[in-house]
């Protein structure tokens, strides 16, 4: 171990805290959350926007199956009791993405009312903004784009419990989401700008 | 839903990658991991850290008790195997937020080394720079800071398994830390001015 060189800090007491942060980022972190049918097209939308940012000079970041499935989550199955766990523990850590200053997009087909309306209490409770975005298209068009063969498989019995094809694995839509976008009626750039200009007139950004 | 606005978004294939984001953020997400007896001063230190990151511009997010136990952990008890779940989450966590850019700070006794080593390679194998920042002071020393008044509680036979107190609940010191803390034998502002100046050196800041 080298020996330090000397440094001017200064240290003050006090934390710094979540408005020094935003203040600092030049923005208010927040939580979007995509909700919607396999297929529908969250994660193509939260490209979008995340570029969108980016291009603005704003902080994103996006948190999907790619990097929670196989990590945070990765001790989590398909049951109830796990897709329950597998929201919630997503759910807490964009609260914490939200806390730190970055625009948080979670894009998961996140099914249950139930399930995201307790990331949205979380997020309330915090007192911090979260922004659900229902990806509303029609099951016909996304079993149409099947963009992963899910539905497919799903029709020829290999994969049990597909979002929307059975009474018993529903789509539960949200109620009244903060921004909807019907992908198979605009592109993805009006999609994205959407919630950029959500995000724009709540003062987000 | 109003009539969003126009915009003049324009799309282009392909996602904001980690080096956009570290070139946005002007700085290269990473993790440092205070580990030590409780006592030992690493909250203390990653405050100040916070703090003299933030007077240089630069942005990082502190992970504690405060902020996981309660939230996303708050479903995890004592066993020794919730202990290695709460850290394997944690640093799960931290991975993501150095994915997106920040520096961050987390604070845990997390005694036991293998944990701390399945952290380090979490981000190794994710490309990611991670400092174990050993929070080095004498069991007794701990004991008469007892900030918490847990030592007492533990000598009192109020808390079993106390780390450092019992052979059955050792602290397991890092081998090879990145930093090393003597917080008995140097100032608060010389600990927190010994961690900017590893990020300096190592290219995060």
């Amino acid at each position: 171990m080298p020996e330090p060189k000397a440094t001017n800090i200064t240290w003050h007491e006090g934390t710094i805290d979540r408005e020094a942060r935003f203040k600092r980022l030049g923005q208010r972190g927040c939580t979007v959350w995509f909700t919607g049918l396999s297929g529908s097209g969250k994660s193509t939308v939260a490209v979008a926007v995340e570029q969108a940012l980016h291009d603005l000079g704003r902080h994103a970041y996006r948190l999907d199956g790619d990097n929670v499935r196989h990590g945070l989550n990765a001790n989590l199955g398909f049951s109830a009791e796990d897709r329950d766990e597998n929201i919630r523990r997503i759910g807490e850590v964009a609260r914490l993405f939200a806390d730190s200053g970055l625009i948080t997009l979670c894009s998961f087909v996140s099914p249950y009312r139930d399930a995201r309306d307790r990331v949205r209490k979380l997020h309330e409770e915090a007192g911090l903004a979260f922004f659900e975005c229902f990806v509303d298209i029609p099951l016909k068009v996304a079993q149409e784009r099947d963009p992963k063969g899910l539905y497919a498989k799903a029709a020829a019995g290999e994969i049990a419990d597909m979002t929307g094809m059975s009474e018993s694995s529903p789509f539960e839509p949200p109620e009244n989401p903060e921004i909807r976008l019907p992908t198979h009626e605009q592109s993805v750039e009006k999609s994205a700008g959407d919630v950029v200009e959500t995000l724009k007139a709540k003062s987000v950004i």
